[in-house]
C-alpha cells in the first residue's frame, strides 16, 4: 500500500457529566485525508482543502502526531498529507482531533499495521497538543476507536469502550462561531461544590449502568451536566432555547460539545433525532448566525477507509 | 406471623469514590432485632441489649423508621421492638441504618409485605435522620437490598443494584473509638478542585464498567478516593499504615467506611481478605485501642429471617 485515503469522524466529548472523560465520533461528518508514501523521508502537509490550518509541518496537528509516530517506527520513507478540511477548528467537535487521529491511523496502514489502534491513541495526542496545549484523549479516542469511549486516564488500560445501546443516535448543530478552548476553559471555575461533584459522580455512574443495561429511562437521568455547562453556556447563542426544544422533543440529554459552540442531543431512535434537527434548524435560522446539523448513528466505527492503493 | 427475628447488616457506605454513593453489607456482622405485633397501637423500643441506643421511640431510629412506615400504612396493630446491638453506634458501618432498615423490614414481613423491599427504603431514611441529621440511604438501601448498591439520587429508580464480580471479599476493621458522623462532614471541604473531581468522576465509571465486565484490575485501579480519604483518615489512628499493609497484600482497594473509624479493604477471594485480617490485626493491636475485625463475602444477600413465629 502506498497510498491510503480516509475519512476521520468529528467527536463529540465532555459527554454531559462526562467532563474530560467521555467522547463519541459523530458517524456522518468528518474530515477526508490521504496520505502517500513518499522517498522523502520527514513528514509534509501537501495540500488543504476547505477550512485553513497551518501547512507548516510543526503547526499543525496531523503532521505532529506523524512526526511523533514515525520517530518510534522510524520507516525508511516519509509521508505526504492532505486534508480536505471540513470540521471548522475551534468548532467543539474535534476538529483538530480527528487530523491528529487521522494521521498516525493512515500511516500505521500504510506500514503494515505494526500498532494495535489503541497504541495509536498516546500518539495522537501529541498533536492534540498543538491545538489545545493540552494532551489529552477524548477527541482522538473515540475518532480512532469508534463508538462511546471513556478515558479514565491516558494509559492504554484505561482508555475502555463502553457498550452502546440499539437506537441511540445524536444530532449536533456547529453554530460557525469560534470558540477557542483555551478562553472555554478559562472561565470554568477551579472549584465544585462537594454536594455537586457527587451528583456529577454519581450521575457518570449511572450513565455507564445505563449502557451497560440499556437502561433509557436512567440514560435520560443520567444525562446531565449540573458542574460545566451552565458557565460555557453563555458563550452559546440560543443555548437554553435550543436545549429546551431538543429535551421538549424526547431527547436524552442535550449539552455542550467540547468546549462549545456546537450543542449535541443524544435520542433513542432516527425519528426523535430528524425532528430536532428541524426544529433546532428553525430556532438557529432566527439568530442570523451560519450553522451546519448533523444527524448520526452512535456507531462503533471510528476512522474508515475511503481508498487505497 | 405474629413475630419476626432478623438479623440485619452493618454496612459498609462511602466505598472510595463512591462517597455518599455506593454501600454494601457485611455479610457476617450485624443486629438482631425482634418485631412483634402487639394489640396496643403504635411503636415501642421494648428491649435493648448490648450497646446502648435510646429507648424512646421518638429518638430511636428502629422505631422513627416504623413510625413513619405505619403512618402509611395503617395497620390495626402495633409493635415491640427488641434490639440486640451488636453494631457501636458512630463505627462508620451502619449502625443506625441496621435498626432504620431492620424495623420496617420486619413490620413489612408481619403486614402479609404490602410492600417491596425498594419501597421500604424512604421509610428507614426517616430513622436515619434521626442520627446522623440528614436522610440519606446510603446505608438503609445496601442493608434492605443486599449487594453493591448504588444510590443516585432517593427517588426508587434511582437506587440500583450493581453486578458483584464472584469472589469480591472485604475485610472491615472497626477500632472502638467514636467519630460523630457530624463533626466527619465538616472538616470536609465545601469545595473540590475541577481536576479531582472530574478523577473521582472517572474512577466511579470506570468502577461500574468494572463490576459489569468483572475486570479486576480494572476494579484496582478505579477503587481510589482523592478527595474525601485525605481529610477524615486524619481521625483514625494508623490508617496510612493500615492502607499501606492492605496494599501490600494485594487488596484491590482500600478506604474509610462511612464516616470512620471503621476501615475497609476489598479483595479478589478470601484467602487475600484472611491475610489482611491477620496483619492489620498486628498493626492495630500495637495502638492500644481496642477493635473488631471482620471478613466477609461481598454478597446479594441483605436483611435475613432468623426466625418467625
Amino acid at each position: 500500500m502506498k497510498k491510503i485515503k480516509i475519512f476521520s469522524p468529528a467527536t463529540v466529548s465532555n459527554v454531559t457529566c462526562g467532563f474530560d472523560i467521555l467522547g463519541f465520533p459523530i458517524e456522518s461528518f468528518g474530515d477526508e485525508m490521504t496520505i502517500s508514501k513518499s522517498d522523502n523521508i520527514g513528514v509534509r502537509i501537501a495540500k488543504v482543502n476547505g477550512y485553513p490550518v497551518p501547512s507548516d509541518p510543526k503547526k499543525n496537528v496531523a503532521s505532529v502526531s506523524a512526526e511523533k509516530l514515525i520517530r518510534h517506527l522510524k520507516p525508511d520513507c516519509g509521508f505526504d498529507i492532505e486534508i480536505k478540511k471540513n470540521i471548522i477548528p475551534g468548532s467543539g467537535i474535534g476538529s483538530s482531533g480527528s487530523n491528529a487521529a487521522g494521521s498516525v491511523f493512515g500511516i500505521n496502514k500504510l506500514l503494515g499495521e505494526p500498532l494495535t489502534t489503541k497504541q495509536l491513541i498516546k500518539y495522537a495526542m501529541t498533536g492534540e497538543g498543538v491545538s489545545s496545549l493540552t494532551e489529552h484523549p477524548d477527541n482522538v479516542a473515540p475518532a480512532l476507536l469508534g463508538g462511546l469511549v471513556m478515558v479514565k486516564s491516558t494509559e492504554e488500560e484505561n482508555i475502555i469502550s463502553l457498550p452502546i445501546p440499539k437506537d441511540l443516535f445524536c444530532f449536533v448543530i456547529n453554530p460557525k462561531i469560534e470558540v477557542k478552548t483555551s478562553y472555554s476553559r478559562e472561565i470554568l471555575p477551579s472549584k465544585v461544590e462537594l454536594s455537586l461533584m457527587t451528583k456529577q459522580v454519581a450521575n457518570f455512574g449511572s450513565l455507564v449502568h445505563a449502557l451497560h443495561t440499556s437502561n433509557y429511562n436512567l440514560l435520560r437521568s443520567s444525562l446531565v451536566d449540573n458542574v460545566i455547562e451552565k458557565h460555557r453556556k453563555k458563550l452559546i447563542p440560543s443555548f437554553d432555547k435550543v436545549k429546551t426544544k431538543c429535551l421538549e422533543l424526547g431527547a436524552l440529554g442535550c449539552s455542550i460539545s467540547g468546549s462549545g459552540p456546537s450543542i449535541f442531543a443524544l435520542t433513542k431512535g432516527e425519528g426523535d433525532a430528524n425532528k430536532i434537527n428541524s426544529e433546532v434548524s428553525k430556532i438557529y435560522k432566527e439568530t442570523n448566525i451560519d450553522f451546519s446539523t448533523y444527524v448520526s448513528k452512535v456507531s462503533s466505527e471510528g476512522i474508515k477507509i475511503i481508498d487505497s492503493d
